[in-house]
């Protein structure tokens, strides 16, 4: 190793040591470990940390996220905004270095990590996304994307089943511009691997279809390292190297579980400087060589892009039209007008499932925007997510699609959908994407759709199936609580349409949305549409659809329920009661309105009565009562289901008489009407 | 083939077909496909019809749960509590054989199971409550269990991570009790699994440490399941067969996606049962024979169980405290007085995490309760689950425990480590498991604790780090939705204990229940034992901890924000504000209550002010204000993050007036109180 390489590498290990030391929190043993090993695959890569967003730059993410002091370090010493005062801030509230790294807070950093296995996950999305984007735009004598998505990863993302999704499907789609580094260190919190993961993680990859490399001595032998890259960029597979290193090298307890989340001791820190030959009472130390070098090598790849945007400058003259959309899509814009493409009804269209509507409004609206692409967690049939003419996202080889395709068949991999559609987002490029499950399985992937949240990538779940409408698959099958919990996630947009031009409202706040994740929640049974819906009106995420004058009731619902509650209305009308209907498509959207037109909807002085046929948990954020299904289902047919939980308009009538005889003669405020 | 044979397999699969035309709904292609290995395992299978909770029976897991058709019909014709009539109401609305297999409802139905990849893992559960049981009670002289545990599984089973997660560990710990039939049909929902799903299964099998047998015609050859069954018996590891079968087998449509998930047309049916040489226009036919060949081998299991009952007989007299216990065990009873090793608390008692406090308390109950075995997902040290006199559940070739250990090193695999507590819990003999992960990545399990509260299961999640309390590991491991998403899950039991008496509390009502599972949520940080708190009222979910006459306020709180609520009103009554201080740890309990109980805590006239550093989210039922945390949460200090939000005495105090001042002069009902 030369003298340069050594002095980096001594930085880098006694930066991200100063970090948690100064903290007096965070993890030192997997930067100690894997300081020779970034700093070996940084300088393989392309990037400008003046342009963290340069569409063909090397991915590279840190699966295993706690070890972030070590990509703090990195993306400092490479002229990254972040600064040493920064990572002096390491861990404290408000810093740009909180204890696993975000990625809309920090320049450089791809993927919100720390949850283990979902950064390798990702990366599976934004090796996907490098593929798919690739074969839309290269063209023979104009390269646009062929960058790699580097990863480094643990032990616990090993074991993690969202990641063995995620690479089993990266094995199938031959994904050889993902290149993987395990961290094979033998320590996890529990102390020796050995204790819980005895497997052959080599020949589990192997199985999965993967390339597969073995460096024993991952604290040293950089140009093993080096080779490893050169090789993985010649297969035609993804690659796991396995590194095998000690963690919290050079530590004086290195090897063992102690280092893994504990600050060092001040004696051991000091050894340590003192080992790399630097001053053992000096901190957050950094010797102008590694700057220069650093500087150096950031200097080169900013000639690649400089290369690169002269290439596109090219291409935008040789293929203007392509040209356009990609420059259109850089920007992050949707084309002009691409709304008209979104299906309108009216009361006197046929009855349809809104999943049915939602493939209706794809496949018009996938051919308008070649950012959208989809796929399911082997429900296509059920979900119907893929409009007849989109072609399969497939390695040629198969024959069964191209790397064009806009298709993705995950599998009955709902976790690992949901982390991979989180990094194709993460991409750039404008990606909307979606994925297709029952809504009950969302919850397969409840990790991944709280970092869509958490990290504001907008990615969209066709959650079909979405009550004890689906029928007789029964409870085992039928959400209850599934819409609360998405709907207490914060940034969460979840969607409940109640009819065709909801469908429209819903998809057009998915693909319009730049931070924030939507769930779609899409019946199997035919609805009718709505006189009084509208995508406009819809889009405010809640309105009055059937207006009564001075009600004495509000029945508010959504998707399915809703067309019952008018049925519901027209009864009590009958009987001489005033119910209006309002319908709450989006909570989120709703949240967001002025609270002038929120109280214009759900005003002071009218009881509320809502209606959703699963959990009533949070309604009463917009209601004074709440007639719900506070059980699991059961498995019959969906008009038996609907008639047995009195799911009726008739059932309807009821709660709502009861509601207006019980607020009778008393003071009702609006829900809305807050102290705080 | 016998005759005999031919006739039982032809029943079976026109029994199934029938089923599913009937109900015009349902998995025809599966149970087709599986009806002669259904048989040909069942039939080595010891169990009794009559006594279907005989607790030394082979346990029978059909994890592609949708092909339950064939198990209903094996349940039938072994003369299982399931009657021809209950087969003729197949999917339909409160029927016995409802749409998926639904453990709790279906005598001889072990686990739940329909959301795939859950059964297998399940049976993971099964086979280590096995080898725990064995270990705990087997004499040389005496065998109390010995039994096995059988799996179908399906494709879509082997894709989902859960899975994965769960076999990884089966294999680790050697579970030679294990035998996994893989229905390798080749086809799933989307198709062939070409199109998704290329992995080497086997390959990866045995990377796991699993023996793996192949039969290539899994349609005709019972000797060779038979074969593979012996052969697995003999291996020191679980076993998984692969079992190649064609979908649908005999029908028209055999081979494709398209007899999946839909009835078989009409002709195709006659067609079929005339190749059985059945009357083609009879539905619902068994041979007698059929009846009679079962029966036979019921009798002889009958035997078998009765030898068993001769020989536990023999085993209480030989070891009486052992028979005791197990007896006690097998009757589903904790021993009279297990309560005494509750610890309880005062005011002067040091304050403590309640982790901390969770630790203590296991620490005096597990001795006490030998059905009490537990673990982690790789957090040991941070959930303190493991006792000190604990031993490790390992085989014991690894010299890191034996099968007698109590202890579970589940790795990083929260999904699995769900899976696999439902699976012990299906066992019987009482066991009560408990898992500790930290509370957000209870939600990497979701599909599993959704599967505890339908199910039944009554196992119990240590869910530490239950807030931004946690403090620097930042916004991707606080908790912000997940409270909300549990509570609002049909049955489950959702705690979230203020101090020592409130997790003695919260651990009474998991270890004595039944059938409800329970999340424990319990703080990093250190809380102070509370003036007014015990166990006696804790258990009924909500108290009132201060109580003030006439108060002006009720401010209502949960956990970590008990004591702060205590401080505020502690602060309110000096400037002349009354605030009582209602401690509500289970919003499940408190809702079982009588009305009139819980009317006493949250009564009428006085507005109630809710404090929990989470989501609002389903607070109002409980409360006219709402004070959380509706963002996701920061990297910082503990202290500086409540200070950051607000979560003060100071801050509670502010929110408290507001509400009091808002609601002066108005009439305030109970959020108790409602129209129906």
């Amino acid at each position: 190793m030369s003298d340069i390489n050594q002095l980096v590498i001594a930085t880098i290990r006694a930066l991200a040591v100063d970090c948690v030391a100064k903290a007096n929190s965070g993890h030192p043993g997997a930067p100690l470990g894997l300081a020779p090993a970034a700093h070996a695959v940084w300088r393989e890569m392309k990037f400008n940390p003046k342009n963290p967003n340069w569409i063909n730059r090397d991915r590279f993410v840190l699966s295993n996220g706690h070890a972030c002091a070590l990509l703090y370090a990195m993306l400092h010493l490479y002229g990254f905004n972040l600064s040493l005062d920064d990572l002096k801030h390491f861990r404290q509230l408000n810093s740009k270095t909180p204890g696993h790294p975000e990625a809309h807070e920090i320049p450089g950093v791809e993927v919100t990590t720390g949850p283990l296995g979902q950064g390798i996950s990702n990366a599976v999305g934004l090796a996907i996304a490098q593929k798919q984007f690739a074969a839309t735009y290269n063209k023979d004598d104009i390269t646009i994307s062929d960058n790699y998505t580097y990863v480094f990863l643990g032990d616990g993302c090993l074991m993690e089943g969202v990641a063995s999704e995620a690479c089993s499907l990266a094995g199938h789609l031959q994904l050889n511009n993902l290149i993987a580094f395990w961290d094979d260190n033998e320590i996890s919190i529990d102390g020796s691997t050995k204790v819980a993961f005895t497997e052959n993680v080599i020949e589990r990859y192997r199985a999965y279809g993967w390339h597969t490399i073995e460096i024993p001595d991952g604290d040293h032998d950089l140009d093993a390292i080096s080779a490893a890259i050169k090789k993985a960029k010649s297969v035609n597979k993804p690659t796991l190297i396995r590194l095998t290193t000690i963690i919290g090298y050079g530590s004086l307890v290195q090897g063992t579980h102690g280092v893994h989340g504990a600050p060092l001791k001040a004696d051991d820190i000091k050894q340590l400087k003192e080992k790399y030959g630097f001053n053992p009472d000096e901190s957050f130390y950094v010797p102008q060589q590694v700057y220069d070098y650093y500087s150096q090598l950031a200097a080169e790849n900013q000639e690649l892009e400089k290369a690169w945007d002269a290439s596109f400058a090219q291409y935008k003259q040789k293929y203007p039209e392509l040209g356009q959309e990609l420059a259109r899509r850089l920007k992050g814009e949707l084309p002009a007008g691409w709304e008209a493409a979104l299906p309108t009804y009216t009361p006197q269209d046929k009855p349809l499932a809104t999943r049915k509507l939602s493939e209706m409004l794809l496949s018009k609206v996938v051919p308008v925007l070649p950012e959208v692409i989809g796929g399911s967690a082997d429900l296509t049939g059920s979900n119907l997510t893929r409009t007849t003419d989109m072609v399969d996202f497939q390695h040629p080889s198969t024959g069964l699609g191209d790397y064009s395709g806009r298709y993705i068949r995950y599998g009955v991999r709902e976790h690992g959908m949901g982390a991979i559609m989180n990094g194709i987002a993460a991409f750039g490029a404008n990606y909307k994407n979606y994925g297709g499950t029952f809504l009950n399985f969302v919850s397969y992937a409840a990790g991944a759709v709280r970092l869509s949240a958490l990290s504001h990538m907008p990615v969209t779940w066709v959650a079909t199936h979405d009550s004890i409408g689906l029928g007789e698959d029964g409870p085992t099958h039928q959400p209850i609580e599934t819409l609360t919990h998405l709907r207490a996630t914060p940034n969460c947009s979840v969607w409940r349409p109640a009819d065709g031009n909801e469908v429209s409202a819903a998809y057009k706040s998915a693909f319009e949305s730049k931070v924030t994740p939507h769930v779609i929640a899409l019946t199997r049974q035919n609805l009718p549409h709505l006189e009084g819906s509208s995508i406009e009106a819809a889009s405010r995420g809640g309105y009055t659809l059937l207006p009564r004058e001075n009600p004495d009731v509000i029945i508010v619902a959504s998707g399915s329920e809703v067309s019952i509650a008018v049925e519901a209305s027209k009864k009590l009308e009958a009987s001489g009661t005033k119910a209006s209907v309002v319908s709450l498509p989006d909570f989120f959207t709703f949240d967001q309105q002025p609270l002038e037109y929120r109280l214009s909807v759900l005003p002071d002085n009218v009881p509320i009565l809502s209606v959703e046929v699963m959990s009533t948990f949070g309604w009463s954020k917009y209601s004074h009562e709440q007639f719900g299904l506070n059980r699991f289902g059961a498995s019959g047919k969906a008009d038996d289901l609907f008639k047995f939980f009195d799911f009726t308009p008739e059932g309807v009538v009821d709660r709502a008489l009861k509601t207006v005889q019980f607020y009778q003669g008393k003071t009702v405020r609006s829900p809305l009407s807050r102290a705080f």
